[in-house]
């Protein structure tokens, strides 16, 4: 490997390379290229793996790109900088993040979005915004990007608006699981759906975002937290992140939005969506009270899908929002959710139920595609 | 006419009762009976129309339930008391509502909601909740009430949870069209879609509701209010309640939501809908500016309407909201709208169009089947 610092020059270092959709990742030796301009070069530290990394890995509802460099949910080392970085420098620890903040936009500078215009997600860009060229080659092949982060490599090159600065002190193979999916979930509950001291929450989706969601009502001093999921291999795990009831849609001949209504005198004060199911999501507005209740949208749906519901719904005085990376900005927020955990007012630990090193980075993918656990650590060479 | 302070009398008066479905009222003399617990019985003033009122009468929608005395706009002052009653007493000014206040319950007592249990409006009960009688009867004959309120009478009973109290200064042929239309539209702005300072809101349909809604929107400081209505005729009116541009559907081949998507980079950052129509409830939400918009449901739908968009629409963080009178709580919030009238703050006259007496309530009836206007005051006899 090449030596830790050097900017301006090209790295060789060890990335797991996605050469086909569906196929193991091959580990190969892959030249990474210097930040260009408001760009910074992360060494990996360690980065885990999420649902959107298989999904686009699959690529059975996208049009395919490859050969790429997956992964987005990581932490690391800033080792050098482009042109115009002043914000970040060599040492510092990141975060790196698939969605962007850019300080400047009317998004940024709004005190209620995060969705950057510049540097909001982009799932089919597989090159830098720059330049519109990637930072990776092997043999000489470029290979692209994904979501702007490629944390499946010992090095990357990231915007400098997708990198939060975090803590020098917390442990990056926790914390690297805040990137994604868990400050989703924990930021839709505490950012958006808001539940008040001794409220009933429903939380529609015991994956990693809604036990994350779960956790994030039970910091609100949520008093019931209701679990559904279609599966109920999912129970047991949810029992620890605080959810004290759960329905199995499957279980009743009712309409899953009745039963939670009958369960709680008219419905819950707030739910969220975390399975990007459709049904669950019109069942997860459907089941707040009338009044005062609040539903929130986490999951992704799928772009044939209708959300349908009775306009009288919402007329009786229900809400429903919905919500991206937990309404969090990356840079300005990441770094007091981060702070969270080192106060052990989070627990990031239980979310964390597989190790592996880079090597046997097809392990985590075996996990995830048979819902083994929730999230798999994937360590980088020492 | 029987004298006016006559708690436990029959009072023999003057009201206009709807005989037959679609047919002209008839002013007949009516016994009103004495309030009976909790009850207060009312001398109204003046009463205005509602579209609700001729909805209910023309009776295509619904069950016909006739004879009926229509009327929930209006002012009064309390002639007497039933037993149990210690919030009013005659000669108390109040305003009479079709949605009630019991004080007691889940929502009176929640912050958020304004929709009692105990005395939601119910449009289908013709007959006072505490012994499921009638108060009104011609020769001996029952008549119906409607929506507890039926203020197209020289006097009226209704729940004491439905007696607004108000400033005895102020003028009841003015604020006493706060009782419903105009209090629902500028608490759909004030209280539910809280523009902010130089904010852009939409309003679609420019009826009294949709005007009130623009007022309050002016009143909030929005600097550009964008008036949708196919109805050009409502435009020139709208000046002169702060609509600054004006969008006819018709007058388009894109949809209304793109139109004004286009005319405010990317959508307004609230929308209120105030019309009723389906296409107008879905328009009102995807013109929303992703990131921030909130959109506000006014609008009573059809039975068999259903509201639909792509779940992205609101991932991108935007959110929906339904309001019933405008979240106001009848007996609790309405003095204070009737201070902002007495403060300047508000203005009513403009809503004022047409006046006649009570013998010619028929008229105010063409006015709005003709969709002349916007409130026409109905004045009892002297
Ligand atoms: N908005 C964002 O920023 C963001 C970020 C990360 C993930 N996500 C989305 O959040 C969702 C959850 O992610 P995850 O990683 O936890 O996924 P996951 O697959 O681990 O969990 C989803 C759960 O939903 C359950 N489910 C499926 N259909 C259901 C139904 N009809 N009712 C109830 N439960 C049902 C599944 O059994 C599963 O347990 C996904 O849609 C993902 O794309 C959104
Ligand atoms: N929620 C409540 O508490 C409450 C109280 C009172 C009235 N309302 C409702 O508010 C609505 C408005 O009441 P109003 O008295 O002002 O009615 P109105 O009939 O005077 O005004 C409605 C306006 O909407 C316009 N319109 C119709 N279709 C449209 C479309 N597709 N796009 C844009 N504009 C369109 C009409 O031309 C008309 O000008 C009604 O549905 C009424 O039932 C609700
Ligand atoms: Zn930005
Ligand atoms: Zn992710
Ligand atoms: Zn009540
Ligand atoms: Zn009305």
């Amino acid at each position: 490997m090449t030596s830790f610092l050097s900017t301006g020059q090209i790295i060789r270092c060890k990335a797991a390379v996605a050469w086909e959709a569906g196929k193991p990742l091959v580990i190969e030796e892959v030249d990474v290229l210097p930040p260009q301009k408001m760009e910074v070069r992360i060494k990996i530290l360690c980065t885990s793996l999420c649902h959107t990394d298989v999904y686009f890995w699959e690529a059975k509802g996208q049009t395919p790109l490859f050969p790429r460099i997956f992964g987005h949910e990581a932490g690391g080392i800033v080792e050098s900088v482009g042109e115009g970085v002043t914000e970040l420098q060599p040492g510092d620890r990141v975060l790196p993040v698939f969605t962007g903040e850019c300080g400047e936009c009317r998004h940024c500078k709004s005190e209620e979005s995060n969705m950057c215009e510049l540097l909001r997600i982009n799932t089919d860009r597989g090159v830098m915004l720059s330049d519109g060229k990637t930072r990776f080659y092997v043999d000489g092949k470029p290979i692209y990007h994904f979501l702007g982060t490629s944390t499946f490599s010992e090095f990357t090159v990231v915007h400098v608006g997708c990198a939060a600065k975090i803590n020098p002190r917390a442990p990056l193979d926790k914390v690297c699981v805040l990137s994604c999916g868990i400050s989703t979930g924990l930021g839709a509950a505490l950012n958006v759906a808001k539940p008040r001291q001794g409220s009933t929450v429903a939380v529609f989706g015991l994956g990693a975002v809604g036990l994350a969601a779960a956790e994030g009502a039970r910091i609100s001093g949520a008093s019931r937290i209701i679990g559904v999921d279609m599966n109920p291999n999912r129970f047991n795990e949810a029992k620890s992140f605080g959810v004290t009831e759960f329905v199995n849609p499957k279980d009743h001949d009712k309409p899953v939005q009745q039963v939670i209504a009958d369960m709680t005198d008219g419905g819950v004060d707030r739910s969220i969506e975390c399975s990007g199911n459709i049904d669950a999501m019109i069942s997860a507005f459907e089941c707040v009270h009338d009044g005062w209740g609040v539903g929130v949208l986490v999951g992704v749906p799928n772009k044939d899908d209708a959300f349908r519901t009775h306009p009288m719904n919402f007329l009786n005085e229900r809400t429903l929002k919905g919500t991206f990376f937990g309404n969090y900005k990356p840079r300005s927020d990441l770094p007091s959710v981060v702070e969270m955990y080192m106060n052990k007012e989070l627990e990031l630990e239980k979310f964390i139920t597989h190790q592996v090193p880079l090597a046997d980075i097809n392990k985590a993918f075996e996990y995830m595609l048979h819902g083994e656990g929730l999230r798999c650590i994937i360590h980088m060479p020492a």
